[in-house]
């Protein structure tokens, strides 16, 4: 591996460690090197704070001047919540900067290059790019499209059922593949379910990691006509996590009133068919800064995210046991495709096995 | 690598040359070893042929007399179709005989090992005995209990439908899956459907390997009330494969005797809630020498199959597709169980990848 790659790779794992704290803002770290020894490391931390090029500077243990500086997206160049980091690398005097990934966002987009050329800094940049496109892929819909990038988050058996007929789901998956929910719910801005999954189990949605760190995903409830109990846990517990009721226009303003007075918001959204638009509530979600909805949704829902277009990603865990059942449901039921070959494409599947579960993760294929 | 195991791998693999043509015999390679130096090989061929034992002394390129044998299955000591092997290893005088596994069957059982090293033999075993295991399980189950290793095959979208909501179910795997599952037809002794898919599909069933070679399967339909129409292709295509539908005693003769007279055959199996009592059937199907068969069945007939705890190994191929549908069918329907810690759980969990399409086979625990 050349040092490149070796810096580079130092510097991914630093972004990394600001999973699920600096949304909508990207993952980044930086790492400053000198006579093949790292002399300063930082990343941004949480959303709001210094950038990870101002961190790697401020833990520097002896002078950066003349010093390479590998720092995973693209430096900025334009004053945001900090002033631009291309300026601060110019300022310090960094002889060279080694960039994963140039920055796609719009403010940004290769003026940060210039600007460091502009400043005499050799500049060389496209290390690890598709691990940091996997890393920001949320930044990087949310910052082009300014909408959320969902991942549609699905638990069957190996015959395909989410419960059994009686309507049992506990458990399908095992610990880990449940470990690994909650960290999804962790990295996550939003986590969204219909009003039926309310109804039937009125879940908290929360995040459990164990060690009680994990951050609460804003809940997000898919509720076209305000069924939703107003002694539900999720509309009852603000204190732990925001909630957001999704209703269309046609709802009584009263029970709007109800739900807002137990401290949720309500996003009235555009109505299709008498049910949410789920693609204008994504826009409304967006203008709100959530970046990235886990969606847990039940099989109606689900049809009705992936025929909207929404979905970006499905993530799946299949346990390896058969509950067997004509009416037990499956992942995904609505109206259904008429012919399996057109039916919706994954491609880059990944596979993971946690203990005897099978995970399997895959972006929607646009056609 | 031991020399030992490098050996017994060359067996394994000439063992593995008669797949599909040995049944319900074991599969057998045998290798013979001086000075490091290989000077004769062979392995079970055909269903009555030589045993591998005697395809190795045949093959012999020079005196075999002091040379290890390297046989992956215990040498037979009795009379069967052709004479016992470990009497001549004894009359070749074969120095010392390395095995893989012993041979379960009650007719050799140790006593092949104890004809060698009576006769001043030396004799080592225990080698890939979990590999030689899985490559000789229908052999295994069938030589114990005279009924057939059963091996349930499904294929599903990644929402778990078999089909679409109007039925559509061409194709839900791919055809690096589909060419997987005509290996499986030439491997095992039968295959088995329902007659709905009968009537559904008109299946032939047989198996298509690409250059014409593939052995096909006795074809079996389980048809409580032999509904099963006489144009379908699977009762006239006799010359092909053999037929065989079965079907309970409630049946009118009349339909039999025209199922028969168009050269298929018909087993009256005992009925249990008006259905054929697939364990009954199993009896009579192992009666008649079928050791495996490969079930790919529907919905209702594979969990019937699972109910009877008939199904020994499941191989269930799972597309990155989402076909959606609320009456979409999945893999396993009938009843259902009730509750999810109940459901039937698979081990031996094996983990494939055919192009996009996951493949995972685990044999049921038994509870």
């Amino acid at each position: 591996m050349s040092k490149e790659y070796q810096y580079m790779q130092r510097a991914f794992e630093l972004a990394k460690k600001g999973i699920g704290r600096v949304n909508p803002n990207p993952l980044v770290g930086a790492v400053i090197v000198r006579d093949n020894k790292i002399i300063g490391e930082g990343y941004h931390e949480f959303f709001g704070g210094p950038h990870a090029e101002v961190n790697a500077f401020r833990s520097a243990t002896e002078s950066v001047e003349g010093a390479t500086m590998y720092v995973t997206l693209e430096p900025c160049s334009h004053y945001g919540k900090t002033p631009p980091c291309a300026e601060a690398i110019v300022k310090n005097k960094i002889g060279k900067v080694v960039i994963g990934m140039l920055d796609p966002n719009p403010l940004v987009a290769g003026k940060g290059v210039k600007l460091l050329e502009d400043n005499g800094i050799e500049v060389e940049y496209g290390y690890l790019c598709e691990e940091l496109s996997q890393m920001n892929r949320v930044f990087l819909k949310f910052i082009q499209n300014k909408i959320p990038y969902v991942v549609m988050k699905t638990a069957m058996t190996l015959d395909g059922k989410i419960a059994s007929e009686t309507g049992d789901s506990r458990w399908v998956s095992n610990e880990k593949s449940r470990a690994r929910v909650h960290q999804l719910r962790n990295e996550l801005a939003g986590i969204m379910i219909g009003v039926d999954t309310v109804i039937a189990d009125d879940p908290m949605l929360t995040t459990r990691l164990g060690k009680g760190e994990g951050r609460n995903p804003v809940r997000i409830v898919v509720d076209s006509s305000a069924r939703i109990p107003l002694e539900s846990k999720i509309l009852n517990t603000g204190v732990q996590a925001k909630t957001i009721v999704a209703v269309t226009d046609k709802v009584d303003s009263v029970k709007i009133a109800q739900i807002e007075d137990l401290g949720n918001s309500v996003i009235i959204a555009k109505s299709r068919n008498g049910r949410v638009d789920l693609a204008d509530l994504m826009v409304k979600l967006g203008s709100e800064g959530i970046d990235g909805i886990l969606l847990e949704g039940g099989a109606t829902l689900n049809f009705s995210a992936l025929e909207a277009g929404i979905v970006d990603e499905v993530m799946s865990f299949i346990a390896p046991k058969i509950i067997g059942g004509a009416n037990s449901k499956s992942p995904v039921g609505g109206e259904g495709i008429k012919f399996m070959k057109d039916a919706i494409e994954l491609e880059n599947i990944i596979i993971g096995q946690l203990g005897n579960d099978l995970m399997l993760t895959g972006k929607i294929k646009k056609v």
